[in-house]
């Protein structure tokens, strides 16, 4: 079996064991749901369906937007071009519910996001079946299947680390030569270099904050053609993908810091070591991110972000490194999270550190190399 | 009174008349809504609860995650951190009610964008108030005022169609003196160019597609190291954000056609013309979309995706230009809407020409100048 039918039997037998007929996966603009290249490989754009009919049967129907990239890029038992649909979910469902003669009664199951007024319209359309929307339904359990990386997962994460650490090298080099001076030069060196090495691109929005700007969490716009690394803190946080898979990083650059700035910069490495050496099977996320929390509260400060999250398919996925919520995860070997402990302050700038880790069997391998680069 | 103010006022005097007390937006990932910085200037990353008690007392409550973002750039009667309320939306609409003293059984209503299984956890946790989730409440409301631009956005759209046009023009001269080889080069000369010209950078990633890969309607992934502009058609789909305002245009790059492809070539042009000659007032959205589909049918072509969209705050906003779904607009003097007829073949490529266009008093204007260029 390849990846894709591994993952896809694992959905099938979690259904058998629900007793559900046919789940839908939706990934369009604005739900997407990377899960359905996960099962298939396909891009996005797309609806999958997933049925069996619990006694061996099984089918996986995909439903692109785009016929001629479904059939570059995908695999599936069945592809049909969503336009024989009228691009409408609600006569997918229900065709492909006839195609393949799901019982009347029998229990279908739609996506989590589906919101609420669009709901009343799948349970109309579908009265004679039982439409489950549930938190903790099909899309939820693939997520958390995803949490635990693959071999060819990790290979491919392990690949975009390696770019990703290349290239933070490489910026810190140009940055110290002179040849970095501005925002744009850090954005768009990494836009150039990651797509020579092999990556997709980057998988979001480079973020590059000079000192003027580096008080934001998420700089606003994202990157200017105003200066970086000049006298104070600047911030840049950005992902490489390769194969799909994302890193997720963010390095400080300290010029000439005044002695707030030196502590912030102090209290983040400290929080940021801390939380790595915690990162080990058994371990909890909500009390990683507690003790982080009170590390800084010692000092009187506050973070007001989460302490990480996984990276895989989504530059945010399971497990969330956070107190707040209600999930919490036991972490286990497979899991590949970031850590990116931060203070923003109004005056002084802002400090950020995030790097990436792989859970091992007893503890965890550090994928990427940022850092708080003293200039 | 300025913009924000004009607009929040046209919010609350709705809910005055749908006798709702409370009404929330909700932006942040993985459910946007420009919304929020069209009611306020926040960028991003918030909640917006608009309170009136239907006697002249209106309140506006922002809940940024960063709060010094939020005092940066937002108007807002109180301006909370979302921490105050553990970032919890339940809490935080909780919190609201009782800090504006909503009355019990008063309406409050949620985005209509809520999941289904967090519509019932806010019906549990405001039990003792009406709270409505629906298509056609406040959101739907805003973006529906949203699709006519006022004066103010109309010279953000002129300015970032402006640098569009002369992004536009540097492409072709740097693809036709061979200074443009590969997909990177002409990606990397849009985020470089426009940000020089003081936009906030494009408003989705470019897509850059040689004669290889053009066959997409998106290409996968968006950008690559590979050539561009060479024999075939390639295809460039782009657009630039200013103060928020985006543009969406695509070129079409033609070299040596062979006679397939000028078919093609000549098809999406013709079919160009006609859609954009039926932008006037009165006119119908899905019957122009219809019009559009009698050409390409007269030909035994079919276009695998809508005709267009309204452009502002979103890329992809009100009126959609489509005769799929429910929807059809008139359209008005002030809608400012994208048109992009396209063709796709998995052997000769594809051929799109997109260009935006306001709604005047007896016509239209074209706003933007992409062309299919002959090579």
């Amino acid at each position: 079996m390849n990846s894709y039918e591994t993952r896809l039997e694992k959905i099938w037998d979690w259904m058998d064991r629900e007793e559900i007929s046919l789940v839908m996966f939706e990934d369009f603009e604005p739900r997407r749901d990377t899960t359905i290249r996960w099962l298939t490989g396909q891009p996005g754009d797309a609806l999958l369906f997933l049925f069996t009919d619990h006694s061996g049967n099984r089918k996986s129907v995909l439903m692109p937007w785009d016929s001629i990239m479904a059939e570059t890029y995908a695999k599936a038992d069945i592809i049909v071009p969503y336009n024989n649909f009228d691009r409408s979910p609600l006569k997918a469902i229900r065709g492909v519910a006839e195609i393949m003669h799901v019982p009347h009664g029998a229990k279908i199951e739609i996506p989590p996001t589906t919101p609420y007024p669009g709901f009343l319209t799948y349970v109309g359309e579908l009265s004679d079946y039982d439409v489950l929307c549930r938190g903790n339904g099909a899309a939820e359990h693939a997520l958390a299947l995803r949490a635990i990386k693959d071999d060819e997962e990790i290979r491919s994460l392990r690949k975009a680390a390696d770019i990703t650490n290349e290239i933070i090298n490489l910026l810190e080099k140009k940055v110290r030569s002179g040849k970095i001076k501005t925002e744009a030069d850090a954005a768009l060196l990494i836009e150039i270099e990651s797509r020579k090495r092999g990556c997709d691109g980057t998988g979001f929005e480079t973020l590059a904050a000079g000192p003027e700007r580096s008080f934001g969490i998420h700089a606003f716009p994202a990157w200017t053609a105003g200066p970086f690394a000049t006298r104070g803190l600047s911030i840049l946080d950005f992902g490489l993908r390769f194969h799909g898979y994302n890193t997720d990083v963010t390095l400080t650059f300290a010029r000439d810091p005044c002695p707030k700035q030196q502590k912030m910069m102090a209290l983040v490495e400290n929080a940021a070591e801390i939380a790595g050496n915690s990162l080990k099977p058994g371990n909890n996320t909500s009390s990683i991110a507690c003790l982080v929390d009170g590390v800084f509260a010692k000092s009187k400060k506050s973070m007001v972000h989460g302490l990480g999250h996984g990276v895989g398919l989504d530059v945010h996925e399971r497990p969330f490194l956070r107190n707040r919520g209600k999930e919490a995860w036991d972490l286990k070997p497979g899991m590949v999270l970031s850590v990116e402990p931060g203070l923003y302050d109004p005056v002084y700038g802002g400090c950020r550190l995030e790097n990436d880790f792989l859970i091992t069997e007893d503890g965890r391998e550090i994928l990427t190399e940022a850092r708080i680069v003293r200039l």
